[in-house]
């Protein structure tokens, strides 16, 4: 495990330095001194899981046969592919959000000398991934389906972030906007289509699978994506920060997160009155109200109820699957998040 | 040519109704009426002249044959994609540039409720050009070239936009690092590929040509969109602003344009001094020094002697080309922008 992931970085190291080297640009060193350094501040900080899965979930369809030091590279190369898109995505999410720190350090954009250059640059990041497929996939039979899949996922992912964006416009604070359809579709396009489902899409294509046939696989992979970012939801508020690493701020931020979603549906109108005046406020005696709220609806016990019948009914659908290999890899990324802390 | 024109603006109509009834997404009914605002209000707006050239450059492929409906379909289909692809990067210049105003009216960020949402509208507008080609293209012997060459194109111009942008950050203003090299890179990248290669690429590529025989073709079109921008730099300074449309403002942003450039190769050290102490800076009175200077050293004579070198080595370029249907695409492109006036 150690061993694959220092395997991961050395063909980050790769592609970056065939980027830097790209035929179809003139470099400058002041611009490829600016690429490296952006690349290198925005790629490969972040904890890997989607780039690594990539390689997990190939062996798992090769069900323990050897991978050779040639598929093991082309499993890195589209794990990176996918850690490249986070990136694109992450940079400009950023700014739109005005946010201050991200992995653990200032957002991109908020470096001297970078600013809004940084909308470029994280074009430039989603410029890479087209780059890297050309230069390592041009002659596989499956090259189309890869550009397909990266471009159809792309779509959604900016898709569901365009819906997320517009029902929580600044100055616009509506809370009636919310429901449990607006959720799912929002955590649905923005997040699990390229967490989930991408990462398996990758590793189908390359082990020779049409993805026409596996549209069970991207069913539950989605299902599953959705159910990860309910999870996230939960555990900004109830989760313990020193295990998520963070101190959740979705109240504050009025966010479409679960847990509001699922009070407006369980609320009387006593309820509903207190939650439209005290959601998205700073004040912490605003946010303790909506705390208090949600215990006295008991959310957490209706979250463990829906993890539960999630898990039966995931777990169901894994073993109608006619294939066993599937079955494992599908096991294994509900084994990794079922009931998980952080 | 009026045919030709609502002609093409029918195709948009397709088009964008195709978009906001895509099945990869599920739309809400605020999410879709944001896309069709945001579409008409950067998509179909500007002169259109990058999309129209396609249908004329196809045209002229033919030689004279009729095309089809279909054929005319295609051809829009792709000059579409074009201006897409031009909308894409002028939203996110204008976010970059913190421009006011574009094509006569705000610039799309700057209109209430939406800010800086345009960055992800900038960045759904790029993902409609995959759209459209999987759409009408997948099954068209030249997808995957397409695909290619739209991916290329695109890594080149905001290849050519990193390096201006670079070049001139705000609070380095240094003149020193301005060229001529830097200025040929700039403008080749940033502008010459998806202005005047790109579009005549399409029309090969439905013609049935391999791109790869037509390496000449791309270097000639390539230096008259160079020298497009030459004339572009020249017009700001020294053209009718009523015949251009707008009072330009090189000199007071710091342009790194070929006249500054062309400047600083001509000038002796004591012209070099007030061009560095005049040059970027808003006050009328430091602007007119640098222009004073521009006609001591008699840029408009360098630039008419330019002028008619590149008409000439473009001519002979074109010249030795093996077809005559190729010459008389290429002729028509320099035709229409030699000498021109706005």
């Amino acid at each position: 495990m150690a061993d694959l992931r220092s395997k991961f970085m050395e063909v980050y190291s790769l592609l970056k330095s065939e980027l830097l080297d790209d035929p179809a640009f003139e470099f400058t060193d002041a611009s490829r001194q600016w690429v490296e350094r952006m690349l290198d501040y925005n790629v490969p900080g972040g904890k890997l899981n989607r780039g690594l899965s990539v390689i997990d979930s190939y062996k798992l369809l090769k069900e323990g046969q050897e991978l050779t030091e040639d598929e093991i590279f082309l499993a890195c190369a589209l794990g990176w592919c996918i850690e490249w898109l986070q990136a694109y995505f992450l940079v400009l999410d950023d700014i739109m959000d005005n946010s201050y720190t991200r992995r653990g350090q200032p957002c991109w954009f908020r470096l001297d000398k970078v600013g809004l250059i940084a909308v470029n640059d994280g074009v430039l990041l989603r410029n890479h991934i087209p780059r890297v497929l050309k230069k390592h996939f041009r002659e596989k039979p499956y090259y189309v389906d890869l550009i397909d899949l990266f471009n159809e996922v792309e779509f959604q992912t900016a898709s569901g972030q365009m819906i997320d964006l517009i029902t929580t416009i600044e100055g616009e604070k509506d809370l009636s906007k919310y429901s449990l359809p607006i959720h799912r579709r929002i955590v649905q396009y923005k997040t699990a289509y390229y967490s989930f489902y991408l990462p398996v899409a990758c590793a189908l294509l390359i082990s020779g699978a049409n993805l026409d046939n596996h549209i069970e696989v991207k069913n539950v992979l989605v299902e599953m994506g959705t159910y990860f970012q309910v999870q996230d939801d939960y555990l900004d508020c109830f989760g313990d920060p020193e295990k998520i690493g963070k101190i959740g701020t979705d109240i504050e931020d009025f966010k479409c997160s679960w847990l509001v979603v699922k009070a407006l549906e369980l609320c009387n109108e006593e309820q509903k009155k207190a939650l439209f005046e005290n959601y998205g406020k700073l004040d912490p005696a605003n946010v303790s109200e909506v705390k208090a709220l949600y215990k006295e609806l008991d959310l957490q016990g209706v979250f463990f109820d829906y993890e539960k019948k999630m898990y039966e009914k995931l777990s169901a659908s894994i073993e109608a699957h006619p294939s066993k290999a599937v079955q494992a890899l599908l096991k294994s990324f509900l084994g990794k998040i079922y009931k998980r802390q952080k």
